[in-house]
């Protein structure tokens, strides 16, 4: 099987696992669940819960208690975007071609649908000690809500609102892009690596991994927004631009970035190449995101 | 010391504990720390951490675990005041004769600071872990998450949502009153009984208790915006009448109002004299909630 014919496969599982763990829409309470699961089911690339899935089985892991924590993460990151996409945030109507979720349920719903959907990201998390009561899920659980929160996604959220449309400093904007868009992606890794039981070392090269790995992300999305086509990437181009966004790219330039995104990938991933265990699909993947083109 | 010494002398334990418990206001991410810390510290009862305590007393608890969920449940509840006060939602300036937060930092706060007090809730609870790792925390986690979600309260704040300026069946504001207020009671009083080593069945007696103590709660406050005045409440009667809402008051009138206060109370106080152990301050807590005037 292809890397390519092997991603699709693992996407699509992913999206049936994630629909398990979808609630049911039924109750007095039913235009909420209708709301999180339209926000789930939107699609995007399941990126969270495939890294964390790859991490797991690279380090041994082969037990359904990664299971909630994959849907979990997925749970967070769409959770995130709909509350970004509020008309008191980013106001946007449109993502992947579709009405946002307010935009469809209104913005009360807006709202009290990614509350729920966080709620129940931790529902569903705190479900994995029915399948194993252990230092390694009480671990995973800490993970997760710490990459999400202040110290993590939220507060990468904040600076980057607070930031609109101001020139802000190199220190600040790594400090937007590790929390904003590195904490999710070094949640899905290390969760992945504690829940197989690696080591502390092995699970702190994880971290420095999956940090690099979302920044460069990022970094390449910037790049994108400058040098792509409507066409190609499915998404306005130049709207870093239109809203005065301060980016890797206006403040260090397009061939410092590009350069930037090449370096930072290799330290990614010869840092992988430490550890004992080996995962080539997850290799690829990373290389994937890092070069993609859209 | 009298009843009334000690609710206040252990008001302020609490309120010293949530203090110990929140972020400190540092750092780029500093704005959502203080509209964090603004809306925690801005007063109210401290009703759902006493009720933990005192439940955890009751059943011979003593241990610091009960603490961080003392904190996660003032967050959870307070989370659900800041975005209940949005401009999309209830649209309220001034909450207890303060200004609400997003009056102060802007709706875009007002709905990261709510986020940010959900995810702390659970960061937070998470940290019992290393006080205490066993199956009475996994499960105290279980319950806080669950009585707070679709199943929980946000279940009855969507439908609440839905309902305004609708008549709606005994049935659904039945349902309303016990996902919208009894769920985050029944959680407090449950993880208190839970960390504390009760029984399954003592859990469930409690799980009762609570349900009818918020179910009563909500009546009372129903019949006080009727009855009361503004000065005695210290805030705006007939709100509920203004805003073309279906209360247990309209339902059934002040007189079986009043009535059902009654009995739902003494069957709250009945179910908790069943058990062996006792706290004649919670019965005291318990009975001043419901026969409050303001």
């Amino acid at each position: 099987m292809s890397f390519k014919e092997e991603l699709l496969t693992k996407t699509q599982e992913i999206e049936e696992l994630l629909k398990r763990y979808l609630p049911e829409e039924t109750g007095f309470q039913k235009t909420v669940l209708e709301a999180m699961n339209y926000s789930v089911t939107a699609g995007g690339k399941r990126l969270r819960p495939m890294l964390m899935q790859e991490t797991y089985r690279m380090f041994g892991g082969s037990g359904p208690v990664i299971e909630p924590f994959m849907a979990a993460i997925e749970m967070i990151h769409t959770y995130s975007l709909v509350h970004d996409d509020l008309p008191a945030m980013d106001n946007d109507e449109y993502r992947r071609g579709r009405k946002t979720t307010h935009a469809v349920y209104g913005e009360a719903m807006g709202i009290l649908a990614g509350d729920a959907l966080l709620n129940y990201a931790f529902e569903t998390a705190a479900g994995a000690f029915a399948l194993e009561l252990s230092e390694r899920t009480a671990r995973a659980i800490q993970i997760l809500a710490g990459k999400a929160g202040i110290y993590g996604m939220i507060g990468g959220q904040v600076v980057d609102v607070e930031s609109e449309g101001q020139a802000i400093s190199q220190e600040k904007l790594d400090f937007i892009y590790r929390l904003k868009t590195s904490a999710l992606i070094e949640s899905s890794m290390m969760i992945g690596a504690v829940l197989a039981g690696a080591s502390d070392q092995e699970v702190e090269i994880i971290q420095r991994v999956a940090k690099d790995v979302g920044l460069a992300f990022q970094i390449q999305d910037d790049i994108l927004d400058v040098t792509s086509t409507l066409e190609v990437l499915g998404k306005p181009i130049h709207s870093d631009e239109k809203n005065e966004k301060t980016t890797y790219v206006t403040l260090k330039g397009l061939a410092e970035a590009k350069q930037d995104v090449e370096e930072i990938s290799n330290q990614a991933l010869s840092a992988l190449a430490i550890l004992e265990h080996k995962n080539p699909f997850l290799e690829e993947l990373i290389t994937m995101l890092i070069t993609r083109e859209k």
